[in-house]
């Protein structure tokens, strides 16, 4: 046996046991920014990894954001993106956009491309089967909404039947609040669903390498923080900016019972699976 | 007992046979066209009848059309909207804004609609689960397409757990031919849906009060028709224009084994329960 | 839509959500008295309203009386009919006499109606199964029973085949006691079963028009009163003589857990359908 | 071990592979005649024998006669038997009569008694759920039927359930012959419930010993014989009187696919475990 | 009827109850010692109770023993049996043998011989799907084990499967304590495995009548005794010798919820059909 | 993204739908010879492999030989083992051995190795539950039998359920040839159950290459033959001496249905995983 056979059958025997953990698990990927558009051969990579994983009796729910397509239809339409606060600020007709662009674009095209690799995925939205309900967070920023209730059963009926369900995070309002429509930021709903499925796993993929002691050397790389390490991270400046709302997702993940949470660099080939089986992961995996 | 009564008392016994009959059989209902758009209360009660009868354990099936709405849009982002022969040349933006507008937007309030009277519904379109596979129609209408095959294990999974499923009707490529996207007729669509469900009956929602022997009579409809005598009906002229290729929608599915086809008037409020529930129907029932 | 087609589809659009809200529920109909012999045309209302019901999910048990047909063939045989305080003296060969013509004669005569209107009924009585065990009520009235067990299971069994039970009110003795059997007030053992069944509503067919305030007046009927109002009404004697056991029986239903009782009248046709699928009903019921 | 130890032994090891072999198999047992009225010791001993049975897991089902009882009331009311060829004359009084002792005396108390040693018996008959439907005979006999159809699923129900049917032979008019009930025969209901039921076995309880050759030798009974050895044992006058149409019964449900049919005396106490669970059996056997 | 027929019939109808009793319940009955080997014709007899009452419905588990038969084999590989204390000192070697004497050889054919009676059965041994894991007793005698754990997971699938689990007493070593084998008492690890089956009996065949009270009159057995009585049975005399591990065993799974155990004469033919079909048994039951 | 962590995401890549591919099929390992007795970290090597497999839902069978050991122990109780035409000469007391040594020492060996690394192992025999049945192949060779028929029953109850079954080849004689054992040759035996239990590979661990052009280098081995040129490389003097019989059960098994078979190094570490989750595989494999 060669050297390259005797490394490939160790790495399949490690694989194996991490293949039989996740096994009928859920596992919730929130896939979207700049890794999203920029590079079809990556974005190949990534649906590659989860209808794989999908295949191997991983129950795997991704959940997608869009901005940048957002605002490229608005101002197709003449419409100028206004952003308050880093929140887009959200009228009837930018609301008739998001959800044109994420439920019948971004969702459709991402559960047709799981197709080409033998996966079956269904593209839904938090308006389908009453799964998600908000209100709104402010008037400040129109129809912006906050996650009130999830029902996870059409998603659940979807993962039976070995679906891969492809969420768009638009919602409904409150059940007795009339007829509205919200737009929900994908990171904290990922979060959310991740708790209202029970999930395993929740994996935030982001276009950074992870949490770096030293942002300019990926070798600094910190594989595995508490919860409870956190805000003496953010203290010391080495948690910051776009990272906060980030961890603060996980945060909220783990305090409400899902086991791990992890950041992972989208932009590695294939990262999905490396983080899922393989013993040390590539990411940074915040945990309890 | 009052009149009213006793009415009220014949009406029901009428009607509960036929909730019987049609318990846990599919229906499949095209809606679409100027009754879908002009009047938000006649949209009210069609999508009313359809959880009425879902909640009834009547397995409702929608397949919704969408044309103006799209024009729209396409004028919107400064596209005039083409037609040759009647079929909506469709180039790479244009079939964008078809899915769009179909799957992100109509299929999606029809659901939230759905919702507000205590249905679950959810809106798919033929690009989830690998539903719809198509070929192209012709280089003259660019993405128009042919459908070639239905899966309907996706929408049996729905109708199983109770969801009414809401189908936009935009295809895939043929499995072995690289990603694809294609525009369907609607009509056709939900023909074609009706045969691969095993459907008791297809009831296509038109503006029309059905075929009537006089056009400018209403009370000259023709209630019942086989389909041998289409080809006569057609040469004698009662059938004509837009309402000839809606003839061929039925005489096709109910060649591949749907029971029953019925041209509806969507204009008529509650017209799907008055068709479904009373003994004598109020459109044109088409059978073999 | 002519305006007889516009009220008939309030009806059903009325009738549909109450037909859903009986699904799978259990309703006791306790049939009997002067309503069930006079009238072929109105026992066949009776029976084919229940049909229908059974065949609409709803899960329909009928409880049967028969006092007048006992009596007839008592006298037959040369036997003269005993009361004491309103209850029939029964010596043994009453309780052979009472057995067979309710469980022979009218139980199975029911069932064979509820066929010819495509049901499937099964008349059985307390002495099959083990369904009903009773302790004499006093030495005073011979085999006159008062119920002391109710084994649902029979019932429920056949209600889970869609079958409709037929019930005759003649119980066996308790367990331990040895070979008896008693003859059982048909309206205490309605209330009792419906209990027993966790039934969603008890309806007493009675042949007047439910309780009324002014007893020459119909249109004074009470539509709905409380377990609480009870006592006032006797005291005012707008309830009075054959009227209050009854109400006992609902009364002892409703305390037990049965969500409602129904005094209906049986000699309006279809009742019971008007009384289930509209929403003001057309009898009195009490509530809790 | 005492010789009495080791001959119980023997005794427990030749019974329970028969027990085994009919585990959930059925066994039709038609029990009436003399044998039922003239003896409460022996009728207790048949119906604990056919409990014991029913517990160890065979499916036991009770065909049950009546003559002497129905002429007993018929005697009560005044009005005389009349039999024509052995046929009872039936015209709709006697048929109330029929009706009412088998279903709701005879039947019922069969049921009761099973109760007492433990079991759980269901008395129905033919018209219930659509069991049993039969034509007229003949002018000549009034309501005396000959059995058409058979719709075993109800005893199927009772059987799957733990339940002993006991099955009274009063049968409904063919489905589109409108409302009719007919008086039917026990040994031939018997033998076509046998059929219908796919039963392993039919036992006739009589009250003599089996076919014997000397009639007046218990010791000549023939303990086994092929259907093909009957028109000889006519001939030479072996099987005469009643027996032949017995035998009929017996040979039509084996031509139809009942394995084995046994005439047994119901005179000898636990004829039927004796029969069933010993090599040789007591009764004379029928096989094809 | 003769008076052997009549006595036929009441063995058979006292053998039923018992037989519907010990229906789908578990008996575990150690079979070893003298009469294992010394009688094929017992041997015989003891394995077609076993089979027969498998067939039955009764989950029947055996757990053999084999000293003899082990110490043969020591023999003829030359070395002498060693025993400390009335336990086998078992070195490497010695284990070998034990394991390859019950479970390669007296197990196998155990469950060949069940075979010939038509019973399906299974030789495992508690190395099998980790079913029994052990302790070192003490370093005195080697690979002698005390008994920690018990899955029955593998012995329950086999029972629900119908087949009859034969069971040799070799065990593991503890999870967490590397590999290791040990040789198990088979009386003690008979009465844990009933413990953890949750077994209705627990019966030990030996080669002794049962407790006497005069051991040279077997007129003098005991057939119950209580827990409580036995330590003064002991201290009187009556209880001596390898008896008192034996009951010690028995008191243990009474005291862990067995619900019975017996001390049985294998010697006797059929005594386990004997003890568990009539109503006196015939061995010393021991009862909480 | 290392070069390391980019070929690892690779071989994950190529590995999963081979997983997928065999999920709930069926492999049958023949494991014996020289690899299995000369080294420890081989035959750990071989365990894991196999339970990891099955942890990933492939339904592994292994069948092991035992030549070796069977002669250590014939010699040590002083008996000289005999081969005639390479088959060994099997009296009754050598059969002892074979089936102690077996079923006794190498099965339940193997199965509590499997038990180390996380498997559910259940160590089995031809004689279990009627698994396999056998002739005399000839006066001969004494015991050594030919197999006629497989029952896989007892395999599949084992491999639904989760466990490993470890097979060990002794036979029973047929079912109407009274008590009789038989010593089976294990490559023999795989084949025939890779047969009957409808496998997708049969896999026989050797130890040799595979097949190679020119025995001196292995790197002539030949990856992928037909059945169709087996002949032709006999002829050629390619395939020689020993595995000519292995080939010609691969050959048998091909040739009633299974997939495919693999003449594989078991002297490879990990061979087995290598074999099936990469997409050359390392052994020849057969095919149709």
């Amino acid at each position: 046996m060669t050297n390259e056979q005797s490394s490939r059958a160790a790495i399949l025997s490690e694989a194996l046991p991490h293949i039989r953990k996740y096994s009928k698990k859920t596992v919730v990927v929130k896939y979207g920014g700049a890794a999203m558009i920029d590079n079809e051969e990556l974005k190949r990579a990534v649906i590659s990894d989860i209808v794989l994983l999908s295949m191997s009796s991983v129950r795997m729910v991704v959940v997608h954001g869009g901005g940048p397509e957002i605002s490229d239809l608005l101002k197709k339409i003449g419409k100028e993106p206004v952003f308050i606060n880093g929140l887009r600020y959200t009228d009837d007709e930018t609301m008739d956009v998001v959800q044109m662009v994420l439920a019948g674009k971004i969702g459709k095209d991402l559960a047709a491309l799981a197709g080409e690799f033998g996966g079956k995925a269904v593209s839904l939205s938090g308006m389908d089967g009453g799964m998600m309900r908000a209100r709104k967070l402010s008037d400040e920023y129109g129809l912006v909404g906050e996650l009130q209730q999830i029902d996870p059963s059409l998603i659940n009926v979807m993962l039976d039947e070995g679906y891969i369900p492809v969420i768009s995070t638009v919602a409904l309002g409150m059940e007795d609040a009339g007829p509205a429509r919200f737009n929900i930021n994908a990171d904290t709903a990922a979060s959310a669903l991740a708790v209202a499925l029970g999930a395993e796993r929740l994996i935030l993929l982001t276009d950074v390498r992870g949490i770096l002691t030293d942002p300019k050397d990926e070798a600094s790389l910190i594989t595995e923080i508490s919860v409870s390490d956190i805000p003496q991270l953010v203290k010391r400046g080495v948690i910051t900016g776009g990272m906060i709302p980030k961890l603060e997702c996980c945060v909220e993940a783990i305090r409400r019972g899902v086991s791990k949470a992890v950041i992972l660099d989208g932009r590695l080939p294939h990262a999905i699976l490396m983080e899922m089986l393989t013993d040390g992961g590539v990411g940074t995996m915040i945990k309890a």
